[in-house]
């Protein structure tokens, strides 16, 4: 090709190149003014930066931004709406709205209140206190919360972690009291720990345990759960208290020869075939979504009243017996405020909290995005906080957005919270004058109902698609699965969480590094492992580093590069090829550098030195660039050897680039 | 311009954008073939990918590359040589190498008795214990290590470290003995932390304590061990025995009226003032590098003498006294193997090996790359961490790279790890003949030594250059400086690598994101902040997303995103221009996406469909393209809202794309 045709093109490119998005430059060939425009960016101003970055990192969602040039009343208003979002949104609340909340409340409470019988003994407390949790937490909620289709009460999987927790500490069999004092006071500090991480903007934390582990520790609580509700589901009267499928299986099959009671047995899968059966038809039709929605409430009605009049309960089919008539008592003055039983609390209430939380931020993005309104996710866990530190007060334990029933919510048209306050209403009435009525309930009921409930948790598609996607994710989520089916709940938080962390510390310390080649009748190089037909330039290395170089990975890369380097002049050596001259880094996914990612280049560019091989940067982004100068090591290798792109570098590099291989 | 041509443009395009590279394709107007290569990679086998995955973190340097296809007996001495190296580099051992490297090592040894006997006192051990750590362990380490600059013995950070962590469980002056058998046991668990380190691959695991963390810690410690000096260097008979700054100076000011001694002070500030000298000589010309090398023997020989013919000791001048004379005792049967002084050696060992290690590697690779060989960084702690193993069995405590007696070991031409035997035969003679002649040596002599050495460790340059290039990493390093100056030095450590750490959990939470805009009369987008000319197109959006997608950030990008969308939307009402009816996500340095990524993609999309905002991607990589495809996101927004560069994606967005602005 002739000089002059080259000339243009390098300047083209120049121009292409330093952004990391390339353009038809070809359509203007004369664009000299804007040569060579990476140079070095603007100085920012040091404050301004700083500034920047700790918004970015605590206030990313800039919650002030409406307060901005306001009337001093006006942002007391604000201030005060931003607490209780409902006197925003109540403002043009109409009928109509009421309407859809009235049924998906109406909807929501007669699924919510036999569940929160049988979640109330996961988490091994009496049947009313599941009831006072999803009484006292929604109306709270309602007005805090700024989530439209959430709907709170207390959620299988915390109940049977609180459940988990406390038992360890106090035997509740045995000290029913104290047990459920410090019940209370984790959730009191939950509820700390929840309103504390929103006003001190550290919702971001939550996102430390990843989709991929949730799916595992909820696929393994649903096990787990499933295989508590054994022992109402078999009517077992002695059933051990470990959560770990080979205990469960033990005390289940020890059982077997007389520990069973058929007539439960019958009850019960009967039902849970029902409740499956509605479940199918509400899967099959989304119109009938209220079949699976209204089964439950439907068997409890059934089945107790099939008890009451076969008296079953005197064939040993286990029932409620007694459920607590009328609404909440103050439990204020029961809470742990001293004594070792306070850290214990503090210790259960921080894990409670913050697994409650990343139920309820799940749930609260899903249907956002799903009805698109922003939601402030610190904002959240501040109303989540309030109504759990309430909610311990008045006899509730841990609550959080429940899946299953906000899917509910918002299939029935919920417009707003207020189906929250009219679900919480029916459980005011239901705890007021109808709880005697469920004292001929048959356990066996509650527990399908709870199996019907979590099997939805476990998502196998989700886990496949993982799988396909990421298998270190996959790993994480079957580490919290096992973890949680095998040892315990706790153990499977543990590695979903670790895992997790071991992800972030191997992404940031071992990067994707590439040998690039050119692909034959372009000038395009690329990853040669990707693209056989790329081929190397004779005399010519060419390495895409593909990460931030940090401490953390710079000797990591350094070494990486220059082992490259090794590799290739020892092939050379068999072939006799061209020994490498050039070794030219390609930096367009570098997006920044450290000090020691300088010294590493440093170090790199003096090896390379001491074996005759010349450095060569391509496309530097510009904070690299601009560290680069910072540092003088743009100086150190010469100005002149850092390049737009692979392209120029290997034009300058070899005197004439070879054509086709 | 006509369709043509365009057609023909988009087509290079593709080949172009699908690399991170960017090329002269235009070059080439006919070259289907390589069209739409972008696709799905090839899928790589499964167990190949976690193979290499597992081979890149923990056997990165590929350990066993030398192996390959060799005979049995030629393994098993490959073997044998790859743990005693001396073997391979020993065969050509000839008498020029050796001259350099006698020379050097009695330069070396020259400067380390003195520097050894100071520092043992830094640990609160008698002198000889310093000089037994000059005798075994650099033997130990000539045969196994492979660095061929570094100089092994006692560092005075490390001394300080001991002593500190050693003093925090027993005191020295009232329990010598059980102190020195603690000092035995850290020291072995020190060695069995660095060969574990080594053995298991773990080395990368140093490098999250940052460079700058170091330099940081380095000044601090510096500082420390200077006005530890006062004790000896003023005469003061009663000594604080915490090391920070203010309690150091409380007692320096009490005892000023009548503790200090004129006599000490006069002999070390004329003997420190030669020190700084010779430095100063000795960097002013690199030839008289051994000025300041031999200047610290000087002054002992200089100042025992006159404190002897003077007997100035009896004025109150301070004096060694007493050196045990002969070699290392065995102190195999000292070492704590049980009881709870175990458990408490394990841990100052773990803390001591691991700042013993970073040192050493940093020296290591220093001059590897300043020579030019490759060191294995994991081997490299089997040394160490062998060297220290029998040094604890030895009487020695726990010895390391020097980086002062390192560079003099350099510049007097050292060829081999034989200086450092050329030392330890020096040390051997000084311990068997000549410890009584430094009887009348004053303290105030050691601790000149001591602070003209450990200056050396504030290198305020560096501390400029990380302010200049990274102000986080400026943070890091003041925060490890002051921890240390002011609390203690385990406060110092623990700040250095707690910042270290959550450097690294901001850069993997709250990556950059970039506005970018259009370069009048070309066709590249680019960050707007960056290039204030480049102008924003009409009803299009183009965000560039600066990290991989992962669990830790997908949320933050994705409510990012939306809220520059908002943000652009306000102001489009505010001056009622175009809607956005596009957003283009410039995924180029978007290396990696996980699950949860994905799944951020998909809320984001959901959104932006709810706001009649079609989502547009431009130039994924090949990973990225790979899940998209995987996860079937890419059908979901469609193939053909995926473009190869943001030219093309904005052409095909807006019907006729705006010039000149």
């Amino acid at each position: 090709m002739d000089p002059s045709t080259r000339e243009v093109e390098t300047k083209e490119i120049d121009i292409k190149s330093v952004s990391s998005s390339q353009g038809h430059s070809q359509r203007y060939p004369q664009n000299e003014p804007y040569m060579h425009k990476v140079g070095i960016p603007p100085k920012q101003n040091l404050f301004k930066e700083f500034k920047t970055t700790v918004k970015e990192t605590f206030l990313a969602d800039d919650p002030l931004r409406h307060f901005k040039n306001q009337t001093r009343s006006r942002k007391f208003i604000l201030g005060i709406q931003a607490i209780f979002p409902i006197l925003e949104w109540g403002k043009d609340y109409n009928f109509t709205k009421f309407r859809g909340d009235l049924i998906a409340g109406l909807t929501i409470a007669s699924l919510c209140i036999p569940q929160d019988i049988g979640y109330a003994k996961l988490a091994n407390l009496d049947p009313q206190y599941g009831l006072y949790s999803s009484f006292v937490p929604p109306l709270v909620y309602a007005f805090m919360g700024s989530s439209r289709d959430i709907a709170i009460g207390p959620v299988a999987v915390v109940s049977l972690l609180l459940g988990t927790l406390l038992q360890n500490e106090i035997d509740y069999k045995t000290n029913m009291a104290e047990y459920r004092r410090l019940a209370f006071t984790a959730t009191f500090f939950a509820g700390i720990t929840q309103a504390a991480l929103g006003i001190f903007r550290l919702g971001f934390l939550i996102d430390f345990l990843s989709h991929a582990a949730v799916v595992g520790f909820m696929a393994g609580a649903a096990i787990t759960i499933t295989l508590q509700q054994l022992k109402g589901f078999l009517g077992i009267s002695n059933f051990t208290k470990k959560s770990d499928i080979v205990s469960v299986m033990n005390s289940v099959v020890k059982s077997a020869h007389h520990g069973w009671n058929w007539q439960t047995i019958v009850i019960g899968a009967s039902f849970l075939g029902f409740l499956l059966f509605a479940k199918y038809i509400g899967k099959k039709n989304k119109k009938f979504f209220w079949v699976p929605a209204i089964a439950p409430l439907i068997s409890v009605v059934l089945s107790t009243f099939f008890v009451y009049i076969t008296r079953a309960d005197k064939e040993g089919v286990q029932i409620v017996k007694h459920i607590e008539k009328g609404i909440n008592p103050s439990s204020v003055n029961q809470i742990y405020f001293r004594g070792d039983y306070l850290l214990k609390g503090v210790k259960i209430g921080v894990v409670a909290g913050m697994v409650a939380l990343t139920e309820a931020a799940a749930i609260g993005r899903t249907f956002a995005s799903m009805k698109d309104y922003q939601l402030d996710g610190n904002k959240e866990m501040v109303a989540l906080g309030a109504m759990n530190i309430v909610g311990s007060m008045t006899s509730c334990y841990v609550a959080t957005g429940s899946f299953s029933r906000s899917a509910v919510n918002y299939m029935a048209g919920c417009q707003t919270a207020v189906s929250n306050i009219v679900m919480s209403c029916v459980v005011f009435l239901t705890l007021e004058f109808i709880t005697p009525l469920f004292k001929y309930t048959p356990n066996a009921i509650l527990a399908a109902i709870i199996i019907s409930a979590v099997l939805g948790l476990i998502d196998i598609e989700a886990a496949c698609l993982i799988w396909k996607i990421d298998k270190f994710d996959f790993v994480a989520c079957m580490g919290a699965f096992f973890g949680v089916v095998f040892v315990t709940v706790e153990i499977g938080l543990l590695i979903a969480v670790s895992i997790s962390f071991a992800k972030i510390l191997l992404q940031v310390t071992r990067p994707r590094t590439a040998l690039l080649g050119k692909v034959p009748r372009t000038t395009v190089y690329r990853n040669i492992q990707q693209y056989p037909n790329a081929a190397k330039v004779p005399g010519v290395l060419i390495v895409r580093v593909d990460s931030a170089i940090y401490f953390s990975n710079s000797n990591y890369i350094r070494e990486r590069i220059l082992r490259w380097l090794t590799d290739e002049e020892e092939q050379n050596k068999t072939v006799n090829e061209q020994k490498v001259q050039y070794l030219i880094v390609e930096m367009s996914p570098v997006t920044d550098i450290d000090t020691s990612g300088i010294h590493a280049l440093e170090d790199l560019h003096k090896s390379l030195e001491k074996r005759g091989v010349q450095l060569v940067l391509a496309n530097p982004g510009p904070v690299v660039i601009d560290k680069l100068h910072a540092s003088h090591f743009a100086n150190i290798i010469g100005e002149d050897k850092i390049f737009l792109t692979v392209a120029d570098a290997v034009s300058s590099c070899s005197p004439k680039p070879v054509e086709e291989v």
